[in-house]
């Protein structure tokens, strides 16, 4: 089993290192680029639990270990490896 | 227009961070975690660019600037914001 999470910023918390991306972009001639957000992506491999406890051990992991809850947020999915 | 872009370590390339928290999480009773590999996630902007002339830039942007196409890899989607 195999599960892909995202750690985002919320929404109303300010994104530096997003910022500075969008700046170097806009020097780079990517007028374009209105706004940048990084977050983190990461892809566990799970042995020997089925979908169900592994929903319930990612989420937990995801509260837990993964984001800060205070300044992000996540979202997962669990895919069949 | 809006971008997803994740950025991952080559899978032939170590990554440390992602065995780190792997541990952490072994030690904090998530036996069943095989594997974490940490790569990166952006969501980018982009105003007044057709969806094709948004492909062509968020992928030399990634290939440019977001990645480092010696040990990692990417890959986007665009969605209508």
């Amino acid at each position: 089993m195999k599960a892909n999470i995202w750690v985002l910023l919320k929404p109303s918390v300010l994104d530096p290192q997003g910022q500075t991306i969008q700046h170097a972009l806009a020097s780079l001639g990517y007028e374009s680029v209105r706004d940048v957000r990084q977050g983190k992506f990461f892809v566990i491999e799970l042995n020997g639990v089925s979908r169900q406890e592994a929903e319930a051990q990612v989420e937990r992991m995801a509260r837990e270990v993964l984001a800060n809850p205070v300044i992000e947020q996540f979202r997962f999915e669990i895919v069949e490896s």
